[in-house]
């Protein structure tokens, strides 16, 4: 059977893993260091540098294919695998659009993909101008690197963008500006392609932020029509094909009423795909290594209702009941609750691992995993 | 986060790795070679012989319990690492019952479960007398070392059970007989219980053998009253329960009609419980893994209205079809289909993995399974 090389370390790489297994793949890890999430678990693991050419070498050699769980791999370094007869999935040239925001805006406005009004920005005039031209209602992003509400800013007056601008351009920021989208929730419709062209695209889901960083997500998404949940599904599956991804794309999206706007494009397993693992037939770590291997895709029916994920993010101050003591906890008081831990050490913030619940009734199932995330987060006492 | 030490390296340790890995655990397995199934994927592989107490000294140090994935360590190893401090579990005051046939039989009938009349063989007399006494209806049994219908004869006449018994105890194997059942089919109560006491009962199953090998799993047994499956249940917990079997165990059963005997006991996860990856909150592996530690057990609710599990036993002859190949070609006809592979190479009979597959119907479940296990043990041509 097959070895798949994932470069990447994370809780990402960690939850591929485990899916590979039960295929039966032969799954490899390039792995900054040997505590790093996935290299914990990994049987076959390369310590290295993602952005060293000879590390990149070393762990595709052999490899059916070679894929990530960040989009940070140097799309040069790619070109020479792929050169090298590598089967690179996605390819740089999809995997640019999850990289550069303002590529993505250029290409979604080419395909015809709903995108607020944008221009780069490449001076404080630029900023200015965008300022009047948007009446105020800007928001400026740092073009690469920007993730979990890094990246991100909104400035209340001309002179506040100006001033910004040309600070962060100063610092070598590559930026450009939108129109701030008044949105009520945001959205997530993720899809599975192979390179042969198959598509599988999963219930839209909504994703709840506090601070940029995604907290929970609902599938499906609740109070949708049939029809702008097929609107939503059809649009990521166009993104998908035209931008020839391959493997995990999710497509997050703004939706003010039943307007639609895309937000961002993750080409990996994501967040907000996280309850596929217990509330779906094909959990999003396995489809995506069936397809950037371009096996068949796995049936995308849900198993329940309704899922909700989320988030467990290191509290400010660590609880200090042991993490086992709060998973216990959660065990006792929701056997239904599918607690996923990443191996991580505590920090404030940080993605420590998630909780899945699926059950028929919704206001049920998001109470209850709400509050097991909760405990594994502050503790059992906190909820009390 | 707790490490958990499996002993034992075939397809049971591997996938209560990936279920150890979800919960955070950190999963290390004493294997026989860097090959087997199990030590391909463990990130903590000790290689090692698990009748070598110096071997299962060094994989249990600092680990939170100790279990197996089968019965075969020496106990008096067992006492000796429980002596000093190790959570070792099922223990060997439990083992001993899936360890000893005649034992077990004895401490059913003790208990007040439903056993065949019985008799331990020590010479060809006590075997012809036995005969006699179950009219010819004799099923001789080695006590120890027995699986998947090894260590079993069914002697069609006095003087054949004599001849047979003799030559048995010649080869210094240990016999009883019991008197043989004529069952109409096979089913299996699980249960998981922690060492505080709690156990949680699965939907009874019906069992499906070929030449003493399950081949497959219905999940629930078709056809069977709530009373009946009530009962079962019911006399899994008792025997858990009065043997003080922690992890899960597995009851095998002979059914005629609605009157039930006990026939095997497996204190581990079990090939009759592998559907319940795919169609229950917690799996086998999962719920094992809660228990060894003594953490309270997730909830046993099916997914779906039935779940069938089909083995993928070798083929007489090797497919030429690569096997890849035949998983991709499952996947392509049944998206439905969850594959799991063992990481092993081909041998005529041999376990290397089974089908899962979850629906409303059981006529299209067992079909659609049945037909996507044979792929992958024949090759797509065979399945035309």
């Amino acid at each position: 059977m097959p070895i798949i090389a994932v470069i990447g370390d994370g809780q990402l790489a960690r939850m591929m893993h485990t899916e590979a297994i039960e295929l039966g793949l032969a799954p490899r890890v390039l792995a900054g260091s040997e505590d790093a999430s996935a290299a914990q678990v990994f049987g076959d693991v390369r310590i290295g540098d993602y952005t060293d050419l000879d590390d990149l070498k070393a762990v595709v050699d052999g490899a059916a294919a070679a894929t990530f769980d960040h989009e940070h791999v140097p799309n040069e370094y790619l070109d020479e695998l792929i050169a090298a007869g590598v089967s690179v999935q996605p390819q740089p040239r999809a995997l640019i659009y999850a990289q550069d925001k303002l590529e993505q805006r250029r290409k979604m406005k080419e395909i015809g993909a709903p995108v607020p009004e944008f221009a780069p920005i490449e001076s404080a005039a630029d900023a200015g101008e965008f300022f009047d031209f948007v009446s105020g209602e800007m928001c400026l992003k740092a073009t690469r690197g920007g993730y979990d509400g890094h990246g991100v800013w909104f400035p209340d007056s001309r002179e506040e963008a100006e001033t910004l601008v040309t600070d962060l351009l100063d610092k070598g920021t590559p930026l450009y500006a939108e129109r701030k989208v008044d949105f009520v929730r945001e959205l997530s419709a993720m899809v599975a392609r192979t390179p042969s062209g198959e598509v599988q695209a999963w219930p839209v889901v909504e994703s709840r932020q506090r601070d940029g960083i995604c907290v929970e997500a609902i599938a499906p998404a609740p109070g949708m029509s049939d029809e702008n949940a097929e609107y939503c599904r059809e649009l990521a599956v166009k993104i998908a094909t035209e931008l020839d991804v391959t493997g995990v794309l999710a497509v997050e999206l703004f939706a003010a009423g039943g307007e639609i706007t895309v937000n961002e494009l993750a080409m990996r397993p994501h967040n907000t795909g996280h309850w596929t693992q217990d509330g779906c037939v094909t959990s999003q770590f396995e489809q995506h290594l069936r397809a950037v291997l371009d096996w068949p895709l796995g049936s995308v029916e849900t198993t329940a209702p309704y899922t909700v994920m989320v988030n467990t993010l290191g509290a400010d101050t660590e609880p200090s009941e042991p993490m086992e003591e709060r998973v216990k906890e959660v065990m006792r008081r929701y056997p239904d609750a599918k607690v996923h831990l990443y191996g991580k050490g505590h920090r404030p913030g940080r993605k420590m691992g998630h909780v899945n619940i699926a059950g028929d009734d919704l206001d049920t199932v998001l109470e209850r995993a709400t509050a097991a995330a909760d405990i594994i987060v502050n503790g059992a006492g906190a909820a009390e």
